[in-house]
């Protein structure tokens, strides 16, 4: 699907796949060409997922960029100017910011949509098409300064900037992400502390952190300053959602708009029954079940709550949200709408209050919430499943 | 329980409510001292609501300013320095705004809530809590930058906007918003082209578009740039959410973020049974049922769809977003985030697909949905409540 008109264009080898990277074994592969494959649960639970093991989305292959240094970023402004930069130009012209972002799929959990209503297309993700790393690059915003756009003032035809990667593949953002001065988009060169790797964009990739994974286009050689949104059909029709009663045969593509921004969102990573006597990290003295997750919200949205049910959503405790996320994930404070990474969190329920299955769902700071259930928000793509985690108890721990 | 105390702050005459404005005697009241009454649902289909319309949500006393040309508005910054302007000074210094924007109670619709799950406090409003209106007056952030507040890079202390009010309300906002160059927060003298009512902040109130109306200070006389939020029981106790297990008698007030911006809200404003012969403006053949209502989203959002199914949830439609929405409301194009209006919409459900009661859900631009239930968003203060609007469908007309 990815493919263009179902194969690769024209002009490129017959096996356009065949350079692509060796990938980690522990992955969950979901597709081979092209790449598509899940970080595994056991490794949800770390704040920074550990490179090797971050989920890979690619929509068609991997670019062979062979020099990182002399790569070249074109910049095309409005009046259709070019500016060229190489990574090397970036590094040495612009101030460094790194921040830690989480990066998810606009189909993470389409899986649990698809089996709670009808068939979806697209690939059918568990939990894991959502990581998160520490992104280091230079912000777009003075790179498109250094190139004449005026960031008080942009001339008022300057809506979208656009994003093409060497691969092909292509999406946009609104100008006004593009030059906020809290937006943090970035044009990153390192993750995690080391150069990209091939699957994440080598040698650039744009970050744009709070919005969809799909408008952080890897392996960028290209960017249109312009008045239209990408005309991509990444951009133009696959993310985006329609009404639960809009089949794929007949959608009105331009009815929805590009999914940028996503909605709050959570999962339960972890299910572990413990008896009284090993709880280690806790004075209760009841045998217990720790849960824990992450949960995530678009926007820069911090997550303020995360409610946890032992019983079917009947009864509702709240989980203990790690630090790590409000420390490191931000650039600012608390009071910034920055909250670009997922804040894990971590709960522990008697066993004598659980009946039924688990159920998690988080808040954001603008106090939206998860819905109940799937079904009322099916759309045929799959998109954005966030209904509630529910999560069954194995019958032997839960008479604990 | 708006009152300090239980009762008016000192030095106050006797009976403080003595001077207020007489009322339209269609506003539905919940309560005269203060005045809290909401816009009846036959004022609810249109676009701009009419100003004597308009609901009044009063904390306390409505201040009685007798000259609003040298009505004093008093700026205190981070070093303590104040500066002073009059009503006039701001009409001639700077330039002049107008934007559509809607107001919301945080406690819209919290009767619902209530009658789905459990008591709650505060005032049981329908859904006639919100408004709209189009406002007159200057930008905040030009006032601010009048003032020395460098908005490009703002002195890191600076974290909020604080607001204070002639009778003694208070509230706060985040620096970023108050500053943004698309955030289009206001000091109003004007709504609808006339001098604010008295009811409504004569002469002079904040407009603070996306956010909960309890941060558009009416009556404004005193702003104050500062590192903390506003300490009144407004911003630190009563405008927040809590989990649905947290009873009123101990909550950690600090464990919540004051509300902001507001979550994706709806509600059914009209339901018209109409026999086929009468259906001037449709084609339809059939016996149907015309619905119309408003839907609207905090943060500029825009509205994207409204979903309204005619049996309970199993199956649904998508409602008609009237036009005036995106025209009037927002200063910019849909790619903006300053979908600051409401957008009322309408549907014509053929009754044979009509089967038990109608629910409405919106989706706004980040594709947050409303959740389907109350009863798992219970929180004690009853804010916030927007889980899907469900109304019956009397069974007279439904046979047809
Ligand atoms: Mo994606
Ligand atoms: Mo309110």
């Amino acid at each position: 699907r990815d493919l263009v008109n179902g194969k690769a264009p024209d002009g490129h080898v017959d096996d356009p796949f065949k350079d692509d990277p060796a990938r980690d074994a522990a992955l969950i592969e979901h597709s081979a060409r092209p790449c598509n494959s899940e970080t595994p649960i056991s490794e949800l639970g770390s704040y920074i997922t550990p490179t090797e093991k971050f989920y890979v989305r690619n929509h068609l292959w991997v670019p062979d960029v062979s020099d990182a240094e002399t790569h070249r970023l074109t910049i095309e402004l409005f009046d259709g100017e070019e500016v060229e930069y190489t990574v090397a130009d970036l590094r040495k012209k612009f101030k460094e910011y790194s921040t830690t972002a989480t990066l998810q799929c606009s189909g993470n959990r389409r899986s649990h949509l698809t089996q709670a209503s009808q068939p979806t297309n697209g690939i059918q993700w568990g939990i894991g098409a959502i990581s998160t790393a520490t992104w280091t690059g230079v912000r777009l915003r003075d790179v498109l300064a250094d190139v004449g756009v005026d960031l008080q003032d942009p001339d008022e035809n300057i809506r979208h900037v656009q994003f093409i990667g060497a691969e092909a593949y292509g999406a946009s953002i609104p100008v006004d992400k593009a030059i906020d001065r809290h937006g943090d988009v970035l044009l990153v060169y390192n993750m995690n502390g080391q150069p990209l790797p091939r699957d994440h964009g080598f040698p650039l990739r744009a970050l744009v952190p709070g919005h969809v994974a799909a408008r952080s286009v890897k392996w960028l050689n290209k960017i249109v300053v312009s008045d239209e949104e990408s005309s991509s059909q990444w951009q133009r029709r696959d993310y985006k959602c329609f009404g639960p009663n809009v089949s794929a045969s007949d959608p009105d593509w331009n009815a929805a708009p590009a999914i940028q921004e996503v909605p709050v969102q959570s999962a339960i990573t972890s299910v572990c029954h413990v008896k009284a006597d090993k709880l280690k990290d806790s004075d209760l003295a009841e045998d217990s079940v720790v849960l824990q997750g992450y949960a995530f919200a678009g926007g820069g949205r911090h997550i303020v709550r995360v409610d946890v049910s032992p019983d079917e959503g009947r009864t509702w405790l709240q989980a203990h949200l790690q630090e790590d996320g409000a420390k490191i994930g931000a650039f600012g404070s608390p009071d910034d709408r920055r909250a670009w990474a997922w804040r894990l969190w971590r709960v522990v329920v008697p066993v004598t209050q659980v009946s039924g299955k688990f159920c998690i769902k988080a808040i954001d700071d603008s106090y939206n919430v998860q819905p109940d259930t799937f079904e009322p928000n099916y759309n045929f793509r799959g998109n954005l499943a966030n209904a509630w985690h529910r999560v069954p108890v194995s019958r032997d721990d839960k008479s604990g």
